[in-house]
Formats: structure tokens, sequence, C-alpha cells
């Protein structure tokens, strides 16, 4: 099996080495996210990069190293959004979330690893308006604290 | 075993009918939150009032059902503030998250079911301030939306 079932004090739970979710957007002011197929929801979503920690590994670390992978992305001004259980009743996930600005393309994927995911940008102009295309919860906490943080910032 | 796995195009995931959360807001501007012991984090959580679908049944119903359950609160005026998967990598959840303003307590707590839950109460205006405090992605997620609606709704 795949998954790890563990047992303790009487629950069984789903263990999980933890993982990194970004909110990347580029000097163009356009947000990085992959559409891929996803047999739990059968049928493809819309999601911020992500990736799975390696053991022992620094939440950064795996989500500097996925956003490279999956996307091709590189550089940036990184800070972390907000971290938390993705499920707390039976996985034992815990979920950084970065928004890294200013990242910058170079063109290259690796696709191996990714041969069935597709990027999509969206300028951040229009996460608002586009909102309701999403259907993954950490996708929209992400994108929800980037426009957020942002219009604090613009002094709205 | 109590988690089912499945087995679809290759792929491990643990099934799931489902679930909800709600953002409860009572006649005194409070929103309740329930704090308990879970096994996949090791420790206390502080989060939304949650609840899994049983099979068929509408997620309102499920919600309304579950808050009534777990806090002893009924009435107000209900709407869909956002769904989404929780986990979509590995886990067939898909999550409905609901406000529901202006419940009111009728002092019950289905006990039975739920003896170590502890009800914790934030007056709304200390969201903002108190969101480091939460640890739980869909927790964040109701609240920001919460809290960004009210906003917009008061003009600022």
């Amino acid at each position: 099996m795949y998954l790890k079932i563990v047992v303790e004090n009487g629950k069984e739970i789903v263990d999980h080495p933890g993982s990194v979710a970004v909110v990347a957007v580029d000097t163009d002011d356009r947000v990085w996210l992959v559409r891929q197929r996803r047999e739990p929801a059968r049928k493809e979503l819309l999601e911020l990069p992500a990736g799975t920690r390696e053991e022992g590994e620094e939440p950064l670390v795996t989500a500097q190293r996925e956003l490279e992978e999956e996307c091709g992305l590189t550089g940036g001004a990184w800070r972390e959004l907000v971290s938390g259980w993705t499920t707390p009743g039976f996985v034992r996930e815990h979920m950084t979330l970065f928004l890294a600005e200013g990242v910058e393309p170079t063109g290259e994927q690796d696709l191996d690893e990714n041969e069935d995911v597709e990027i999509v940008r969206w300028p951040v102009d229009e996460i608002e308006q586009r909102f309701g295309e999403l259907d993954d919860l950490k996708t929209q906490l992400g994108l929800l604290l980037y426009v957020t943080s942002r219009a604090t910032t613009r002094g709205r």
C-alpha cells in the first residue's frame, strides 16, 4: 500500500510528512497555477503548485524545489502566508503556504515528474472575479490571503 | 479498518462521503469554535464546528444537524461561503463551508456524541488579531471569508 496507515490511541490515521503550496506571482503580475487530473475528485483541478516534504526537509526548501520542478520558476521574494492541518480528523498532513513574489521563468519544467501538469497563469487583478472557478481549499485560502494582503498594502 | 481505502486508475484513495463546516455567529456577534484533541495533530485544535455527511444527505442538512449537536445552536440565516476539496492528492473529501448568522443557543449539547469538545466563543471583532492562534486550513479559510465579506458589507 502506498498510503501509510497508522493507529494511535485507537484512531486510524493516514501518516504524512507534511506538504507545501505556493502562491507564485511573476514579474508580470501573473499568478501561476497548475491544472491536473485528480483521481479523488475524478476530474481536473486548478491548484496552487504544491508538493510533499521529504523527511526532515524544511518547508521553504520543499516549496522552492517544487516550484522549480513543476513550473520552472526561480528567484523571487518569499514569505510564509499561513500554515495549518488540511484534514485533522484522519490525516497527519500539516501544510505551509508561501507567497513568492517576482519569480522568474527559466522556461524549463521537469517533465519526467510532471508530464500531465498544465500551467495556467492568471493576471492577479482577475483573481477575485475568477475565484468561483476554484474547487480546492488550499488554493482558495492562499489566493484569498494574497488578495487581502495586497489590498491592505495598497491602503484600500 | 475504519478508513475506507479504494484504488482507482491505479491510485490509492481514502474514500469519504464529504463534509461540512460552519462559521456560526450568534446574536451577540460571537463566532463559535470547538476545541478538541486531534490524534493526527497530536494536540488540541481550535476549529469550526464540522462534520461528515451521511450518504445522500444534503450539505446544508448535515451542517445544521452538526451545529445543533456540537454546539446546541439553532436558527439563524444560512448561506454557503465556499466549497472545495480538502486533500485532492489522496482523499475524496469535498467540503462545503457555510455561514450561519444570528444563531441562538438552546443551552443543550449532545454530550454522548461530543464529550470532549470544548466550546470557544470569539467576538467577531477579535478574529483578525487572533488569526495566528488557528492551525487548521478550513477554519482559516472560513473565518477569512467571513471577515472579508463583513468588511465589504460595511463599505470598508
